[in-house]
């Protein structure tokens, strides 16, 4: 276990430095010589979002459109590492745990676990208020193990946390203060392939595989699973499935409930094994039950896995709409006519503003508004992105089918916007590296999201906009919001809402500011007819407002049927249900 | 309310008692004049399944077939009505309930809502051993209804159990031996279509909407949910949601899990109010937690089912394939490389050979075996049903797509297959009518099923088959067993078993021959990696395997959820979970 023990000391190969030291790495290439495995968390930033070799550039006149909004912007100072080492309290830990050879007490391995990726944590990890870090963090190599440590916490009487990626943007994985201790479970080292059952194709992996792994082992035998959420470089089935993540192609793969045929999830009850069956009518689906549940029920170690071929052809595309009206209307009916694409998302016209501003330099900028002016397309223009992936045969329909509808209302298409696709599909998992560039700018960015039928599509984007663009009037300041559908169904669509505001005077004002603006938001969600996340999870930050969408009864029911699996309620407590 | 308080004074119009004479009659037909409604009980058999006006025919030679292999058989004399009205006893309701206008303690009207299909059912039905009636029956109009009677139920300690089309063959509805008095809540009254949000494609429903009453009511604003199950005739929605059905076309519509968008649950413990939201990734899914609760947790009166528009096209065809093997990679093949049909059924040879001779006069099964046998089809033949449902385009690449893997595995298809094709989905409603008419010729007939993943497809019928075949060895009689594959995943099937055995010397020797097979059946899923019920629930029938599925700690969990808005038990107890 000397390989993660220590966050030093794991292998890292000159062939994946070289890599990632290019900005037009692509993520999933690996080695072929050894079985891929997760990206070390040393490799990763301490106090941001990533792969320290990675980092993406802002265009001046992006940045100058985002001022334009907010105003002038100031940095703010962060702190050093070595000084929020010094921060890190001793292990409360009883000895049986702090001496097993799985499990750590380093102070910087505590400090790279103590943290997700929401805006608080950005502020803790810059400015040092880290408030709680975990006693210790192990890193369990089997289902067996993770029996053990549960075993361990009932008799030492601690609080486990699960963790994957550390990709949480809901405060699912921060240890909350408290009397009992506190172990993080990092499930970095299930990261394997286990078995591939091409007939029935079930792939079994470790739980703790990230994104880029799970298709490089599974490409390995010409296989695929297809899920693409934004922090995919990083998350971890196991995460994917406690938190219910939706990737970018979910109208083609699915989001992960179509995904998760079952697994092993280990409880303090014991081991809860969720049998792959296609489909059953007997009773609750404990899938279903267990889905979501972000670590309040136990911890995923193995999971079955619906996987497929590696499609024939796949293909991403932009065209411009002249509005928000038409764009949404060739969402919905694309959709609703079981047109086969892969995806669709729709920018409303101030993100495909701001998305033209970031993305180019203004002479591109410029070449490519005047091409678009001169199809009629201008202020209120709106960029849609949409994909195929499969068999050629069906993707040609697709197209054809989907082209028809677009041209109907009023879309420009053509070589450019082609160019505009594959540029998207190349860059798309470097939009969270965008958060640090801009930090350091001053300018502070954050998103939310919800989802809800067609029918109240617009009047939540507005509610959403609206309460986010005038949650920092009483400080007189502005906040720029834009909005895109990124997931799509029959009934409805997904809404994310990006938001720039400034840096305050310092840290603690700067969250402040923050705070206001997400109660803001998800008050605007939990009083509309929306889901109060659908792709983020609750953790922290939503359970709040989880009522608002279950009812008290649901959140009654919901809560007994985790206690069931965790009587003593050691598992993530504070996490999807307040206490 | 007088309409449901006695089961002989609700209105029957000439044209659907018109429509109900003939054989041909389309189920889905409906007077425009009126707006459609549930076939009224009294209008079905008390002691069979369906209308009392229609009767399905077996052939000559298929009945010879059956008896070829169990041998010659004695039909059984059936109790009368009249008889069993005598055994009905007193209600043991309080004065409160059985005054209420929506409550009848009509002797008739509790002997027709106490017992469902499933082969125990039929011989409480044609012995007249009862057992226990419920002792009485509510006909609610609205949740507010239900609402009261639950709050009469606590107050006055009775058991509940929700009632919809009677369709259970798996003993969902069946009052048990005990203290409390049991009244059982029949929704056939909340039958209609509350709203249709054409934006969302969302309808809502009273939960005791019956299939036909569902799509003519859609069918009037040019809508569909499509969902068929066998038993559709009489089957609710309702009953659907709460015991997870699954429809013939689920392949192109899903199952009622993907239909089933969230809707009004009245239980012990207050209204669960399930928002329809498109999708979610806000903890556990309450839909999915509610599904399969049959009637543990409460009674859905109202429901939001996601539909669509009318199909453009649909068609029902018919291949033949030289032997299961090749049938069975057809299937795996289209649904693995999303072949868009709306269906996939595979007969095995012994079923193949069974549906030739039940479907067809002497002269017609001589014709078709000719020209299968022309074209080198044999013993070994199977038949493959197909269908398409929607975008004729779509269909159109469906079909060559499908075609072209037909071929490659030596497929048989022409005119005479298409009118199979026609036949089948002309007539696919009328195959429960059967059970009757091989009954009144003391042959037995029952099902049951189940799915599992394609790696074990082969083992897991063979197991079935085997176990169904030799359960009465002890006896010396033989039972007839086929099997076929009625709804296909990417991941597996499911497997669809009937069973032909010859009527005992009474009644009670029958049903002891009926639990011999029964259990050899459920053993042979129990022990296999497969669901004890991929489509007809478990009822009480099947609650003594279900451990075997969800394990100890699977079946902790549903219980501590169910209880949490039940905790005093009184809803459906025995159903599902075992006391």
């Amino acid at each position: 276990m000397s390989k993660t023990k220590s966050p030093t000391t794991k292998d890292t190969s000159p062939e994946s430095e070289t890599i990632s030291t290019t900005d037009d790495m692509d993520l999933i290439a690996t080695s072929k010589s050894q079985p891929p495995s997760n990206t070390p968390i040393e490799q990763t930033r301490w106090n941001g979002w990533g792969n320290v070799n990675i980092n993406k550039k802002v265009s001046p006149h992006g940045a100058k459109l985002i001022k334009s909004h907010i105003g002038k912007t100031k940095k703010l100072k962060s702190v050093s590492l070595q000084q929020v080492l010094k921060t890190v309290p001793k292990s409360r830990l009883p000895v049986a745990v702090i001496e097993m050879a799985i499990v750590s007490t380093d102070s910087e391995v505590r400090l790279r676990h103590a943290r997700g990726q929401s805006f608080p944590d950005w502020i803790a990890m810059h400015s040092g208020d880290f408030e709680v870090f975990p006693d210790g963090v192990a890193f369990p190599e089997s289902t067996s193990d993770v029996e053990q440590l549960l075993t361990l916490a009932q008799e030492h009487d601690f609080i486990v946390i699960p963790f994957g990626g550390g990709t949480s943007v809901a405060g699912h994985i921060n240890p909350q203060q408290g009397t009992r201790p506190v172990l993080t479970i990092a499930m970095s080292q299930m990261d394997q392939l286990l078995d591939l059952d091409t007939d029935s194709q079930i792939a079994t992996f470790g739980a703790g595989t990230q994104g880029p792994t799970v298709e490089a082992q599974l490409d390995e035998h010409g296989y695929r699973l297809g899920h693409y959420p934004q922090s995919w470089e990083l998350s971890t089935l196991g995460g994917w499935i406690a938190a219910r993540s939706s990737g970018q192609q979910s109208l083609g793969y699915g989001r992960i409930e179509q995904m998760f045929a079952g697994g092993t999830l280990v409880t303090p009850q014991g081991i809860l094994n969720i049998v792959d069956i296609p489909a059953s009518s007997a009773g609750p689906d404990l899938r279903e039950m267990m889905m979501g549940s972000e670590g309040r029920a136990g911890i995923f170690t193995e999971v079955k896995m619906r996987v497929q071929p590696q499609p024939e052809q796949e293909l991403f595309k932009v065209a411009f709409l002249p509005n928000w009206e038409a764009g949404k209307e060739v969402l919905r009916q694309a959709v609703q006519s079981n047109i086969k694409l892969s995806m669709l998302r729709l920018s409303n016209a101030i993100e495909t503003d701001a998305h033209l501003h970031l993305g180019t330099s203004p002479s591109q900028f410029l070449a490519i508004s005047t091409y678009l002016k001169a199809r009629g397309l201008d202020a209120d223009k709106v960029m849609l992105t949409y994909g195929v992936s499969g068999d050629k045969a069906q993707n040609k329909l697709a197209l054809t089918q989907f082209n028809k509808q677009l041209k109907q209302y009023g879309s420009v298409t053509g070589k450019i916007t082609d160019i505009m696709g594959s540029v998207w599909a190349h860059g798309r998992f470097k939009f969270p590296y965008l958060r640090g560039t801009l930090w350091e700018r001053g300018i502070m960015v954050d998103t939310f999201e919800t989802a809800t039928n067609w029918r109240n599509i617009d009047e939540q984007m507005q509610q959403m906009q609206t309460a986010v663009q005038n949650a920092l009037a009483d400080e007189g300041e502005a906040v720029m919001a834009f909005t895109h559908i990124s997931h799509v169904y029959k009934q409805g669509a997904s809404l994310y809402t990006t938001y720039f505001f400034r840096a305050a005077k310092d840290h603690a004002a700067t969250l402040r500011r923050w705070q206001k603006i997400k109660r803001a938001a998800c008050l605007s969600v939990a009083n509309g007819k929306a889901t109060i996340s659908h792709q983020h999870g609750v953790g922290h930050d939503h359970a709040p407002y989880l009522a608002a969408e279950k009812g008290q009864l649901g959140i009654q029911v919901t809560r007994d049927m985790l206690k069931s699996l965790d009587p003593e309620q050691r598992m993530n407590p504070g996490v999807l249900l307040e206490e």
